[in-house]
């Protein structure tokens, strides 16, 4: 059976509308999954103009989608964006929690034009956690060709991440990426963990959060059934994974990772909203204003995150 | 005129005496340079028999060292080698401060030696600096492909950073990176400049860094006359540095700046002992005792490790 998708196009100021639009006009895409495109018909019309593509008519589901937004501006954050951003991923949501279909995939938003409409939330990982009245653990995931990273902290102040480093948040960490990678269809991944300081704190010398900390926490980790290794010193270990050595590289800190995978190629990364109860992926790059509505916008990371939430979809 | 550089061969129990002899093989080397070869002769020939090379008579200039060293071990960090490579580096550097020569260039050292032989410093660039008599500040440069990285902090625990990110601090490696790349012959080198946080603090969100210290750090640098930039983003200034966009990053930490040179090619990279009254440059790279003495070792670091000293002798 094929995995049912329901997608949304995100900021209608952005590339989405224009990379949703690209990726459906390629019968690969719609041949891999049914398709539910939950949005506003023009907004649609408009991305599949600017792409300069034609859907064939009923090889897609379209659920209109309109609201009282008025006009929407181009390139633009603002409130009206949000909105329909939100309000239309609520729909996705819902469409998916009842088992209409079995996985979100989302174009890109602006998180200024969501906080202008509203949303109170720091990211949109934890407004998607509330509205699916789920209360475990949450993990944004960056999966790049393959490798998978996600980080034990995220968007704190960098001399506050030592004091958030604990045995139990690295082994949750963990947990979670390892759940999510076999139900990406990974069956025994394998799954390196960063130290937190240069070359591990060499022994101690230089910090003793490997020894103490996450050294403990992979080897509780291990005993718990997950395939952890390490940790690793974070200026090699990106090398290793790159050349294939490990499904997926647990890190530290929001920029330890960040700064690997965007040089790796940001433009072909995918977001996983990692813990939730239904997969939800989105392209890791943004909104992209500066070249929204010109037909620039490369379709390859919108594509990949089409293609991930097809597996998940299956294996889930 | 040539410039004139004392080379050693780092330590014997690694590639160093293989990759030395592999790059004064090479015609354009020893035409680019009167080379002053500072070495135990039977390890230099053991060197260029590993690599499988000869040197033509009378090409360089080998200084014959002996030392009662004893037999060198091979492929392990012994007091021995450590002691070797201090006592033909202290002979370098004296030819270049008297004027003899006018930069160092050594192959790769092991840390574990040197302290075995009795090195009390943390690394060879402090070793330095008290052999020199040196006492202003000092900054290893990492220089890949062109492109020159420091580090504000280096080899302390992440927890410790944030608390030594200091404008003064700031300012300095600024200074001593702008000088450098003056000294290497680039006339006004652009220098971007790291921030601390993720996403920069996103205004003061999370972390004020950038906005109390960095920022005010920069700005003052520019009064000084040394084009800085910044800060930006520490996830994506290194795709900017890599397509051109700038000659150097002032990295905040260790693994800020590591993570991303290693990634963008770690056997090419050079380091550059900053701040010194004389060019010494070194490859990047270790011993590699993994593959000593096998003629595997790739020779291109050493080489640019060479031609960057080439052109700092000749700035200079």
């Amino acid at each position: 059976m094929k995995p049912r998708i329901a997608m949304v196009l995100g900021d209608p100021a952005g590339i989405g509308p224009e990379l949703v639009a690209r990726l459906l006009a390629e019968p690969q895409a719609r041949s891999a999954a049914e398709v539910l495109l939950i949005a506003d018909r023009e907004e649609f019309e408009r991305g599949c103009g600017v792409a300069k593509v034609r859907i064939p008519e009923g090889e897609i589901e379209l659920r209109e989608w309109r609201g009282a937004y008025g006009a929407f501006t181009r390139a633009e954050a603002t409130a009206n964006g949000g909105r329909y951003s939100l309000d239309t991923l609520d729909a996705a949501l819902e469409a998916t929690s009842k088992g209409t279909t079995d996985a979100v995939v989302f174009g890109p938003l602006n998180k200024a034009a969501l906080h202008r409409a509203g949303m109170r939330h720091a990211d949109e990982l934890h407004w998607f956690a509330e509205r699916l009245g789920h209360r475990g653990p949450v993990c944004e995931f960056n999966v790049l060709d393959g490798l998978w990273t996600s980080r034990v902290t995220s968007h704190v102040a960098l001399k506050e991440v030592a004091g958030l480093i604990t045995q139990e948040r690295v082994i949750e960490a963990i947990a979670l990426i390892d759940r999510a990678l076999r139900a990406s269809g990974v069956a025994q991944p394998r799954i390196a963990v960063c130290g937190l300081n240069p070359h591990l704190g060499d022994g101690g010398a230089f910090g003793r959060e490997e020894l103490d900390i996450i050294g403990p926490a992979v080897e509780r980790a291990r005993q718990l059934g997950h395939p952890a290794a390490g940790p690793f010193s974070a200026d090699t270990i990106f090398i290793k994974a790159r050349d294939g050595a490990f499904d997926a590289v647990v890190t530290m800190y929001h920029d330890q990772g960040q700064i690997a995978l965007k040089l790796m190629g940001f433009h072909r990364g995918v977001t996983v909203q990692g813990g939730l109860p239904i997969p939800i992926t989105t392209p890791a790059h943004g909104t992209a204003f500066d070249i929204a509505g010109r037909g620039a916008a490369d379709v390859g990371a919108m594509r990949r995150a089409f293609e991930l939430a097809c597996r998940m979809a299956k294996a889930g």
